[in-house]
């Protein structure tokens, strides 16, 4: 070879080389993710299975078991030694931190010395009768002490005495009735109504706008029995003894009554309680239907509208006062119940997420109950314990969610929901950058037909994904899936082929999440059949028989009912938490909001005349929903072209989901109610359960038939049709990026 | 060779090649970053540079004698020309999108066929004097129409006639001596004050709370003349026959009086008008200092302190009325001014993020005047030309920010900052969710001195930064920075060896991004001598004399001073839209907010009695301050460990550093101001301008010394310190991620 041609080998062997290592570079390049956690994600369903599985119906009877042996009020040393178990237990389940956030808040408690009674008088203001003192202690619980009797927590103290008046449920729609109609004012007379329908809180504010003096409510067996079935503890209808408890305020979501807007914390200035929010200026008591019989049996004055009675052996006259030989009788209240600032509890309990601690999934439910809290709220705490549990067995096999999950159990909730309230003010400005999604965890049963669910419009697609992999509970549907157990009881048929889920309401711990802060929020539990069963609530409801044995004998024997429950919130939360990108459909929220705005203006053109008289349109409210629906398609379509890989547009994208709900908050709350800030889902004043859509609107279009300024009234409206407008508007462009 | 070594050696090529492979994938694969757009951002300092000097002088003075040739005040023809010219260059200078963004205002002119005037009245109800009814027009403008007359926009219609007191600046603390010391009650009088020290709209306020049926302003010549300074055209000092136009609202931050809370848009409920905003409800004029002496040269009661004189030749008299031989005239307002709704036009240009189009960086200001607008606000739009000119022309180069830019030319800044405010109402969810800073583009020039910069604590390190890669506009400093120029000028004395920046106040359109909304905000602008110039605001303020000769001529005749502040301007919006990590400084924040909290606890300390008595103590704030500032570092330190490479973690921490500022949000806003929401800098009502921090506790501390209730006043303290301790906290929170 010449010196040419060994150069020219050489030059071929350097360039083999070159081109080896060019393609190896290549090859390597292309080879890495730009995304180091892809694969972190691809495992994430394998994982969910794993953790459904992980959750199991012998452990939630264990743990319902194990704290509802004691009566755990909020603010006594039970409940927090509750809450000192619960901490201890989560630790050890494996999650990362676990504390106790404290606040001093606004609680009420009865006189243990002094106790609350209705009586009735003699002319000579002798008693000739006094309802009950307590309930009926059930077998096994007969040296338990500290059972607090029947009291409406936060009624002033005092002892009212007058002529009663019932008035049906005390709905607005009772009293208008009454005064309208009926033409009876109950200025200065005590009021009876039964409970059921709404919020006890709202019957007390009815009755003292109408001028009543004092309040009684008792539990009529046509609310609170279901037929066919036996008082407990044969069956699990609630006992003539039995009454129930429940505070009787109208916080509309401000929380502790004497901190509004700020966390109860020792810094907290106070307002004295002449300011404080939603306190009762009447006495009120609740009583059980044995004792209510002895208050409506010699009832005179007018016999009422068949749908005012009840199913008691009385004639449910509506009074002013008892009939001839009692017309000298009245009745009184004596009500001796103090207000108290007390220490309250939450245990607060994290997993960090591994890519983006920064984003919350929050599963939360109250701790304190009544009594012994079998159903409310224990059976959901069960829950909640087993799904603690379940995550903390996946850390330890190695598993880690891309986002923080928050574990929380409340304390004070049937105080007006004040630990998650005051939780939420605390951490309102992390809240509303970061968190994803708040899921309910209050009682998980109030029935033994089928699954309810209520959530915001975009989490139904997950919630049928999700029940698609968990089966049914039911005896004899072996292989069949909840969704298809849950579609089969209770189709969505007004609306579509697809299991009933509806709107979210009010009265539980995610209204500061939902209606205040607006993070996408849904609840999940087992219920009655809806059609059939008519009874308010449950039986037992609030009472001394809500027990862990009510559960384990009647409501879910198997606990496959409660282990079904556990799945479909706890699968929610762990999609939430470890899906790429977040599983929140804004199509269904597109078509949720025109279902809602056709919805409150087929309210409005009840008044057809009158509308066009003050010129009152809707068609801003539709062109707005148009422009949300398309805005929602767009991003829907632009959803399909992220690349997955690319971790900042999953981020923009899931941002964008995630603030979607935040949209929808006017800063400036409805109308004289600062704290309720949802335009399309908070309560309405008037119906504070159900939920009409657009509350604000609804509000506006309630007594429009009664208005005494016809003009000024459906001026109102027209105000809230335009704000609500406006917020979907700007709902909609926070779908949309700089073009 | 034999088989085995052919194999051998096919074996070693065969070797040879994987490992040459292997090592190119090796290097491949570390080679490739983790992030693509890494390199983007080393480049992002020479553009930054580039930028810079793209920005010159003589195109800002052909912009600024472009925009100044006609009046063109809000809602005006004229004014809507400037918007689609500007529409029109942005669109030519390359950005990416440029719109109207439309807006129904309520706006108030006066009336054009029956003027508005002041009158002397004799005892016969003959007008024996008038002020006049304009201003001398400068030379060159002769021909010029529509040159609005001075006059107090949002002036109620009326002809209030009485005798004059006169009130030096009409603050609180004069109508107080007035009053208390004076024992001068000015019910039924027409009160006269100077301009100055003050917004006007508080002075009408005062006013109106004192109980006058009318109010007149004059510029006195102690506050509209500098020494030795030639009134226009042959300096730049007010002329006698010039008047301050201005309006008279009340707004608190509320944008259009009429859509408090939302935008302007068609579809808006409106107020009735008496139920407007802000509106004042006695008449209100202004007028020049040739036009005060024939009001003040005969006025009669008590001479005045020695501080309530200005430098007319007249007594300053209190009154109330006139001396000896003109007690029986009396002073008429003629006030026929019209509120009238009306379109603006907001111009929108944007440039979109490559990286992050979801994060916005604003640059705002506003374009009507209320004439030529020489200074107010043309010299700020220039300004704002030049840099949406400078970044068009790196975008032909090739540069694109990672964030978005948007550049906002404003409407009817001048009647309540009206066009920001409903742009700001209009996108408050997107501008909560995504923007980064808001810079303002207000007038660039108010005097000859040096730099002024207002803003957030967490961009004083920026602006550090900024201004040391600017050079000195001043003849003689060539080859000094601006920085060292204006620490040179007007050093920090008291806090630190540094230039001075000061707290943004009020009264620009920034109100609704820093102060409602939470966005980091600030201001630059050349600025006068303080200490030596003590005129309020520059001389011929909102006179027809701000003309674009007055800024050629005396104010910058090279156009290098707003060059400067252009560059200062660009820099902000450049670094803030083109780091990697955002430039925010939140140590700076925590350094504030500890100087803030001392210098608000000892103006309580000067009753320290009384806080004993009532148990006030501001331990709750410093310890708040505390803990924001151990967060701030601990997050600082964390800030130095981010993997760069890394998008999601540093999208993380930059969303802290955005949300920082949100944080000092809190939504139920400061007591009866629901717009003024900024927890820590808010005006305070007593103090608009300047603005003390932590205006909560200032406002409920004000009148302390005077109050009928002590108690309930001292308690209104602990409250708002509750508030303030409670929202720093919360900020602090911000700063940290679970653990």
């Amino acid at each position: 070879m010449g010196k040419r041609s060994v150069l020219s080998l050489w030059i071929y062997r350097a360039l083999a080389v070159l081109t080896l290592f060019f393609f190896g570079f290549i090859i390597g390049w292309f080879a890495k993710p730009t995304q180091t956690k892809t694969e972190h994600h691809t495992e994430s369903s394998r994982f969910l299975k794993e953790f459904l599985d992980e959750m199991k119906a012998p452990n939630i009877r264990q743990h319902l078991r194990k704290f509802t042996r004691l009566p755990h009020l909020a603010g006594t040393e039970q409940n927090l030694k509750y809450a000192t178990q619960i901490r201890e237990e989560w630790r050890y389940f494996g999650l990362d931190s676990v504390d106790f956030v404290h606040y001093d808040v606004l609680l009420s408690y009865p006189n243990k010395t002094q106790p609350n009674y209705i009586s009735i008088m003699d002319a000579l203001g002798n008693e000739i009768f006094r309802t009950s003192l307590e309930e009926p202690v059930p077998d096994g619980y007969g040296n338990v002490s500290d059972i607090v009797p029947p009291y409406s927590a936060f009624s002033p103290k005092g002892t009212p005495e007058g002529e009663l008046v019932y008035v049906n449920y005390g709905r607005t729609e009772d009293f208008y009735q009454l005064e309208k109609q009926m033409g009876i004012n109950v200025t200065g007379k005590i009021v009876i109504v039964r409970y059921g329908k709404i919020f006890r809180g709202n019957k007390v504010k009815n009755a003292i706008l109408a001028g009543a003096k004092g309040l009684i409510m008792f539990s009529d067996p046509a609310d609170y029995c279901a037929d066919g079935v036996q008082t407990y503890p044969d069956g699990w209808n609630l006992p003539g003894g039995g009454a129930q408890r429940g505070n009787v305020l109208n916080l509309n979501g401000a929380g502790d009554p004497l901190t509004p807007g700020y966390p109860a914390k020792e810094y907290t200035y106070r307002s004295k309680l002449e300011d404080g929010i939603g306190l009762p200026k009447i006495p009120v008591h609740p009583i059980g239907y044995h004792d209510a019989i002895h208050l409506l049996k010699n009832m005179g004055g007018e016999i009422p509208p068949n749908n005012w009675k009840g199913a008691l052996n009385v004639s449910y006259r509506i009074g002013p006062g008892f009939i001839n030989d009692y017309k000298n009788l009245t009745v009184r209240l004596n009500i001796h119940t103090n207000n108290q600032v007390t220490r309250i509890y939450n245990v607060i309990g994290k997993i960090r997420g591994a890519v983006e601690p920064d984003r919350y999934i929050i599963l939360g439910g109250h701790r304190d109950a009544w009594v012994f809290g079998g159903i409310d709220p224990m059976s959901g705490n069960a829950v909640l314990h087993e799904i603690a549990r379940s995550a903390g067995s996946m850390l330890s096999k190695g598993w880690r969610p891309r986002r923080t999950i928050v574990f929380a159990s409340w304390d004070a909730e049937e105080f007006g929901l004040q630990g998650s309230t005051e939780w939420a003010e605390e951490n309102a400005k992390l809240l509303q950058d970061r968190a994803v999604a708040y899921i309910n965890a209050d009682s998980a049963i109030e029935g033994m037909y089928t699954l309810r669910v209520d959530c915001t419009p975009s989490l139904h697609t997950l919630v049928y994904d999700i029940t698609k992999q968990i089966d049914s509970p039911e005896v004899g549907e072996e292989g069949m899936s909840l969704y298809e157990s849950w579609h089969k009881r209770d189709n969505w048929t007004n609306n579509r082929d697809a299991p009933r889920i509806s709107k979210l309401g009010s009265g539980s711990d995610f209204e500061a999440y939902f209606i205040r802060l607006g993070i996408a929020s849904g609840r999940a539990r087992y219920t009655k059949n809806k059609k059939t069963e008519r009874y308010s609530n449950y039986p037992v409801y609030h009472s001394v028989y809500e027990t862990f044995e009510i559960v384990d004998r009647f409501y879910d024997p198997s606990f496959r009912r409660l282990e079904a429950v556990a799945r479909v919130r706890g699968g929610l939360i762990f999609s939430l938490a470890d899906s790429l990108l977040l599983p929140l459909n804004v199509n269904e929220y597109a078509e949720a909001l025109d279902k809602y705005a056709l919805s409150i203006s087929q309210i409005a053109q009840r008044h057809p005349e009158e509308m066009q008289k003050y010129g009152v349109s809707f068609d801003p409210l539709f062109s707005a929903v148009e422009n949300f629906t398309v805005a929602a398609g767009d991003f829907h379509e632009r959803l399909q072209t992220v690349d997955k890989a690319d971790s900042l547009q999953v981020r923009i994208v899931n941002d964008q989901l995630m603030y979607l709900e935040r949209a929808f908050i006017d800063p400036l709350g409805l109308p004289g109610r600062p704290f309720y800030r949802h335009v399309i889902f908070a309560p309405s004043s008037h119906n504070k359960y159900a939920g009409e859509s657009f509350p604000g609107i609804y509000d506006a279009l309630f007594d429009i038939g009664n208005a005494a300024d016809p003009e000024k009234s459906w001026d109102k409206v027209k105000r809230q049709i335009s704000i609500a407008a406006f917020t979907v508007h700007a709902a909609a462009m926070t779908l949309t990026l700089p073009a």
